[in-house]
């Protein structure tokens, strides 16, 4: 939507069409599709060809499931992406790459707020990735002139992600698990502080990144710079969905290898360099995905198809 | 050879058998050889099933090339380290993996020595993923206790090291032309200063790396402390061989990018950790690779195959 107020021809690379969310008709309108696997070169260097932004958004989430399948995550997070950056060179040597990293590349217990200039040793290969491909980001820029732009996001949530898996946010799977009377797990006490951040502003932050030329080459952290408790989290949600309970478990061993600890983003640099600036505060954020997942629901029932 | 006087059982995997490289019959006898691509997962299994110790020598060297075929330096040097590192997980998991890093996962224009501490920023494709390879370590060794040791080598050269490559290894590239009266190319003035480090150097601090127990985990720097000019390198090789020129000549684009800067190791923490020291001067070093070089194409000559 945003790239539609922007007046932007859009262009979706996409595995999944039509897509497995209900979004509006106005979303879907004249988008150019092209479907495919984004380690298929070929479709890749279809619609990159003659790009003037190219939104790095496929990919595979998760740290704990990145160390259970390392090469899968290999080929989805890095291979694909040399593909991508490879297709720019070559049939869109302008295009400025907007790239969603993550906090995960920090190393974990750092000092909070973490700066863009905090200690780089992610705990994960899907962290290892991350990292890794900021570093490809680098040397294409050098090789070839590329021009691109790093956002190491937080912790995302908010309308249309994807919810069915813990590793695509955890608050949009928590919230998916309220409304449907499954009780929250916490790990332990879940007194690790987090800093979720909306995806309204992350969306905000990749505009700002791809449209403002002083960003060209720069790396930016993208969170709401406020933390609060994985359990505070957590009763938000139970709180806003109206009937959940909160229960809590000793943590997995798979989880507990990837924990980092307390999270907090300093955000000034991308406040001073982009003029941005996080708008949505967490309870009122939390709110209205669940009013918007009950709007959809609302919506799927009363579809002809499904009647 | 150093794991033959170990009294180790040793096993080879390679893809080209018998080696192109002439060595002598007492380092062929009773090896094992898995003939195979370290990419082949196959071959890999069976080579790394119940081993004690894996050194992990196979991969594509070189920043330059690196950046100009990243998907296949990937595929090389990450992917396949994945395959030797599930191996391990599933059909050695009380092996030690002895891994070559390199130098060059530093970033350029470091202050000197170089020590582990220094900041690790890449600038090519080949560096990035000798980084990631690092990282990849340490998320085995924390998922199922992989025990690992990893060295960062400077700018190696030695006996039986290929040599028509440049790639491979600078000093025996040089070395092969001053042996076929080519001249020796140096870039610009030849001033940045680099530390060159022999091979048997290089096998020693291998061995103390697999053998000392308290190494596990650990990364160091193998270098040979000391700096020279690459111009005076060039002279020195030139000197050594007898008859060469030296031509100094414009820096190339696609070497200007992936240029570090003077370059010197720290290598106090190997010294103090295993008890490792270079010991190897630079001058006759240069002096024993040309002598073996004459020596075998001395001995190929009179081999009853090619008269």
């Amino acid at each position: 939507m945003a790239l539609r107020h922007a007046g932007a021809r859009v262009r979706v690379l996409t595995r999944s069409w039509p897509p497995d969310l209900i979004v509006s008709r106005e979303v879907l309108a004249d988008l150019a599709i092209y479907r495919g696997d984004i380690r298929d070169e070929a479709v890749v260097d279809a619609a990159v060809k003659d790009a003037d932004f190219v939104f790095h958004l496929a990919g595979k989430s998760g740290s704990a499931v990145s160390n259970a399948s390392p090469v899968e995550d290999l080929d989805v997070n890095l291979r694909a992406l040399l593909n991508v950056l490879v297709a720019c060179t070559h049939l869109a040597p302008s295009a400025r790459v907007i790239f969603p990293s993550s906090r995960l590349v920090y190393a974990p217990h750092q000092q909070l707020p973490v700066t863009e200039n905090g200690l780089l040793a992610p705990i994960s290969i899907y962290g290892t990735h991350k990292l890794a491909a900021e570093r490809y980001l680098e040397v294409f820029k050098r090789e070839s002139g590329l021009s691109f732009v790093v956002l190491r996001i937080t912790n995302p949530y908010g309308p249309f992600q994807r919810r069915e898996q813990k590793s695509y946010g955890i608050i949009n799977w928590f919230i998916w698990r309220a409304l449907n009377d499954l009780p929250l797990q916490v790990f332990g006490e879940g007194d690790q502080l987090r800093d979720y951040v909306h995806a309204h502003d992350v969306v905000e932050a990749m505009m700002l990144a791809a449209t403002t030329p002083a960003a060209d080459g720069m790396t930016f952290n993208v969170g709401s710079g406020e933390s609060v408790t994985f359990a505070h989290m957590a009763e938000l949600v139970a709180a806003a969905a109206g009937s959940s309970r909160i229960e809590h478990i000793p943590w997995p061993e798979n989880q507990a290898r990837v924990e980092t600890g307390d999270f907090a983003a300093d955000v000034s640099l991308i406040k001073s360099t982009l003029g941005w600036a996080p708008t949505r505060a967490l309870d009122s954020g939390i709110a209205g995905v669940i009013q918007g997942y009950r709007a959809m629901s609302a919506g799927k029932a009363e579809r002809p198809g499904t009647r």
